[in-house]
């Protein structure tokens, strides 16, 4: 029976593991991956208070190695569903874990929103993806449509336009959403192409992607495209809690936001999945460390 | 006319800083050092996710120069009061500087509390510190007394080891608050002595300190010493928006969690100076960011 599990490996899990560890709290953390969106950023962080101009998987592997230092039990699985239990929660994994723990720290962030249209399901790993750092360097020499206009569609495209031979902006709205210095960016990029007002239909290929078809102006148009990626925004990974505790309508996960506590006493929310107005590494950080410390005192109060 | 005043220049302030700076805001940061209590720390961070272990004048300048790549004005003075006026907020400095702002981010976090006996304050810099870090290596081979048995009494004290012949630690309580840890480094240490349920009364010395007398079980005794250090905790530093905005009972500025808008609008406080729960660096670097990002709707939504 652990004092503590925490979900997630993002910022928000990582901070929460390292005060958990600090305050000497038997603490188990169980993450599909470390980094969370910090390590998928195509573009370098410069507004993690310390660190000037920092590529994301740079800021994410310090922060893994940092938890790391810490006597903090790790099992890379993913979550499948929490259960209240009498002395306290039982946590369900992927891999067939029944972890048990008497607080249990919420930190899995969001996931990207899937963009549900035909062949998007189907070539995923095959020219559909949700990560262009992951991702980027295989589409060399090829074209590749980015679905999204906002600044993380932009940032995405930025960083293709150093690997691929020409990035098409794809925008649903008639104006894009992102701002000025990124749309500038793209401008001087060269390689660049935005599509407005389009809403994309289908993706096909035969092993791998080679077209998309969007409509424009009521017309549907084929565009030949190698690759594809998604960055329609992000839904918080709140599933596995489902029932469990109280949903915002956008199923974020509703907390006090001095303490990370949900509707469930000893069940805490921390960073991008809670309720909380502005999602941000620094802020997803400081609210690991609130949760952690609320953990501790939930439990000195339930000895 | 500046869209956002910072005041204060440790991580919230500086967080709030970098944040508005990359929202275009035009920003100044008036402060009157930076750092905050993370310079004078007198043991190592390893709290800060990202960095293992640092120490806090490090930390404290790679946040500086972090503030500093960002297009901010910055006046190294120290803020008397804030006013309300019609179009936003004056703030009035002891440099006579009036700066004008249509928001402003209070983020001066808190002072040492200060002792309240008599000699304190005539010898301030001549063996009466609040700082280790900035004064120790002064007292080389010199006896000296820290004042309060909490954690950073006892980190202090743990500081002043390396540098003092004899370090006491003097606690009100019969029992000192530090945690396990501290208590073990200090017993290790050697050169360390603990008096518990001991009031001090009164500091004497000639040109520089050169004893304390305090009392313990209704006896005054006098100790030899020529080094005083101050940490019996810390008061929100907000005397200069006394009645401008809600104050808790012990004086910290009552803000929206979410957002750390005050009772007056457009006037917003980030870290150690505000109502929140708990008192951490990087909870203070988030809720900078959350302040700036407020403040910037807050602009947007009165344009």
């Amino acid at each position: 029976m652990y004092d503590v599990i925490i979900i997630g490996g993002g910022p928000a899990g990582i901070t929460a593991g390292i005060y958990s560890a600090r305050l000497k709290l038997n603490t188990l953390l169980v993450t599909k991956e470390f980094g969370g969106q910090v390590g998928k950023k195509a573009v370098p962080i410069e507004n993690y208070t310390g660190f000037k101009n920092i590529m994301g998987p740079e800021l994410s592997k310090k922060m893994e190695e940092h938890l790391k230092s810490f006597d903090v039990d790790i099992e890379v699985d993913k979550v499948n569903e929490v259960k209240k239990t009498n002395g306290g929660f039982l946590v369900l994994t992927s891999g067939g874990k029944e972890l048990k723990a008497k607080t249990v720290i919420v930190a899995t962030g969001s996931d990207p929103r899937p963009l549900e249209v035909p062949g998007e399901k189907e070539f995923i790993g095959k020219g559909v993806s949700y990560c262009a750092v992951c991702d980027g360097p295989i589409f060399a020499g090829k074209t590749v449509v980015v679905i999204g206009g906002g600044n993380s569609g932009f940032e995405t495209a930025q960083f293709m336009t150093k690997h691929a031979e020409k990035v098409y902006i794809l925008e649903y709205s008639k104006e894009v959403a992102a701002d000025k210095t990124n749309q500038e960016i793209i401008k001087k990029a060269g390689n660049t192409e935005i599509i407005t007002g389009a809403a994309l239909r289908e993706i096909k290929g035969d092993n791998f992607v080679n077209s998309i078809i969007f409509e424009k102006e009521g017309e549907k148009k084929e565009l030949d495209v190698q690759g594809v990626f998604v960055e329609i925004g992000y839904q918080p990974a709140t599933a596995f809690v489902k029932g469990l505790v109280d949903f915002s309508e956008t199923d974020e996960i509703i907390v006090d936001p001095l303490t990370g506590q949900t509707s469930t006493p000893g069940l805490f929310a921390a960073g991008d999945v809670n309720s909380g107005t502005f999602k941000q590494i620094i802020i997803a950080a400081g609210e690991g460390a609130n949760a952690a410390l609320a953990a501790f005192n939930y439990l000195k109060k339930n000895e």
